[in-house]
């Protein structure tokens, strides 16, 4: 037997796509002793974190709760239980998880019609509308907030266009959720997922979704069966609802960490919550500036939370990140597909939103452009 | 906005089907400060997981890693990629987790044929042989240790018959490892998986797997794409692998628990934790013998994590359970399915598994049949 020292992770400042810095209190209530799953103690908790869902998400969805996975295992519930195989579904891609969602609703058996812009541009409303007309898809699925490249799109007037096409509206809220305005039940969306890692400041290891009654009623009268076992909402209601039957274990100490991060959500407030995100990403814009360098993202449509900094040419982005971890305790994020090598991806979620934080990393990057 | 309280979880011993208790250094572990899932430093901890689990599954498969999902998701990841639409596919079936099983493999479009048992007895190596007579099945499906019935099936030789007849064996660890010996090599076992949070005593949300290199290659050359985006290897192995290929956010602070758990594991010892198990289990035997109660599953192939202790006539069983829980804060397991009302299923696994925990059960049950 070879056993390993115990470990103890250097001590990070975390800048990158996520996770984000979790609040101490939020890594308190992850070492709380473990209840088991059907304790009415438990159980009291799940309700609150779903009550407490909703008001994060705005949305009065009695189907709003946490998959037991990441971020991705909630891209993967929404599709797999709205999806059959031979529905036209319109995926809008603007980056990797437009990408992943294709390829996730190809999995699902759709004919997938792609909308598509350049990385770093949003997806335009037009666009929408030229690729539904004279179609009926079952479902419309875009990104709000594009992690990959920074750029947020807005939703609401995409989610009317399908409404009226009469489709189901899905939106990928990861790294937007409590870090800018997520408004479901007023931008009429059915379906919603989002990750516990990036403005929640939660550890990754639960995804948040939600499905409105609309898509709730169509995941249950589906012909054929879910093609999941661990994500079908027929059988998760049982367990989340009110029944509680058994289903499988929830993961119980990270609901101990979204019902703590949750309610330091809400005892900040929405908008104070995003408002104090725009005023960190405003002045990290004008502290780099200082330093010559720009965001790559559309102008007007740039996320607070993530930003897609410039790489100066001849500058080898590798290298500088690498010394950001190594000297400076400092994670950011690498471009990723045609972004490689041309930006680092500078996050300022949640706990990681701090003024100075930002003035750290300005401070670090000043050293490091210079040398 | 409606804030809740923050959530101080009451303290419980569990002794139910898990969880089970975690150690104080797992829970502390889980308290440490987030990494990027992409860190070097995160990264060298994992490979320290692979090495670790790989001891504890007794298996040199490279491909041997935590899914990131309860255990239901291990389950689901080994169907997933082995199975292809069309496959036949034998399911062992004593008792809820193979009917599980066999919902599994039905949503993957396999023709199950099954071969059953009654609940609390074992799946006998001749039924197998007799199913697959003048068949080609592409898997055989066994539970080790069923939960819910308390019987801890012997996998060798069923694997031996899967093999002769051309086939993968899959073996369902999630209460056996780390509580009686599972030897993945030495039985040929082609896919495995477990949980977490029984004999492993860390908290859920974590499914350990392991798939021999022939399991590999199947699923590495299959004809249809894997219906999971989330669980599939293809996919996977280049996040876990050595080329660490972005996929999803891998649970940074349950890996950090995994690890110190199977640190413990192995500082302890495999059959030492055995033996230990085995111990605790025939002290709860005598004590229960003493009160006039018996063990329901098979004679001779009784799990020592997991007791099926039988309901004496005219107790309310899940009266007894509500007292443990309330006045003697401790928790067991109702039984499921036909053994509903018959049975409390008292676990006693991994941290649990100690001497004074039987006497804490056995003087409560003393105080609570005698009023």
């Amino acid at each position: 037997m070879q056993t390993s020292q115990a470990f103890t992770p250097p001590n990070r400042l975390l800048l990158g796509p996520g996770p984000s810095d979790a609040a101490p209190s939020v890594l308190t209530a992850l070492s709380n002793p473990l209840l088991g799953h059907l304790d009415p103690a438990f159980i009291g908790m799940m309700e609150e974190i779903k009550s407490m869902l909703r008001q994060v998400f705005q949305t009065e969805n009695e189907m709003t709760f946490p998959v037991s996975g990441t971020g991705s295992a909630g891209m993967e519930f929404c599709f797999v239980n709205l999806i059959e195989p031979g529905d036209d579904v319109v995926v809008c891609i603007n980056g990797v998880f437009g990408m992943r969602m294709a390829d996730l609703a190809t999995r699902c058996g759709a004919n997938v019609i792609k909308v598509e812009a350049p990385w770093g541009e949003i997806i335009r409303p037009e666009q929408v509308k030229e690729a539904v007309a004279g179609k009926s898809p079952k479902l419309i699925a875009l990104v709000h907030a594009e992690t990959s490249t920074g750029a947020l799109t807005p939703a609401e007037e995409i989610s009317k266009i399908a409404h009226d096409a009469g489709a189901l509206m899905l939106l990928d809220t990861v790294t937007s959720l409590g870090g800018c305005e997520v408004d479901i039940d007023g931008w009429g969306i059915d379906a919603v997922y989002s990750g516990t890692q990036k403005c929640l400041s939660c550890p990754p290891g639960l995804a948040p979704v939600s499905l409105s009654p609309k898509a709730l009623k169509i995941a249950n009268n589906r012909e054929t069966k879910v093609q999941s076992w661990y994500l079908d909402v027929n059988l998760l209601s049982g367990y989340w609802g009110t029944e509680r039957v058994y289903h499988h274990t929830a993961p119980i100490s990270m609901n101990y960490a979204l019902h703590e991060s949750l309610r330091l959500v809400l005892e900040e407030g929405l908008q104070t919550r995003w408002a104090r995100h725009k005023a960190n990403h405003e002045k990290l814009v004008a502290g780099l500036k200082k330093l010559g360098l720009g965001i790559a993202s559309q102008e007007g449509h740039q996320l607070w939370q993530l930003n897609a900094v410039t790489v100066p040419e001849e500058t080898d982005e590798a290298q500088v990140r690498k010394r950001l971890l190594e000297e400076y305790q400092i994670e950011v994020g690498a471009g990723l597909g045609p972004m490689k090598g041309k930006i680092w991806r500078v996050g300022l979620m949640g706990e990681s939103s701090k003024t100075e934080n930002v003035d750290r990393y300005l401070d670090a990057m000043t050293q490091i452009l210079a040398h």
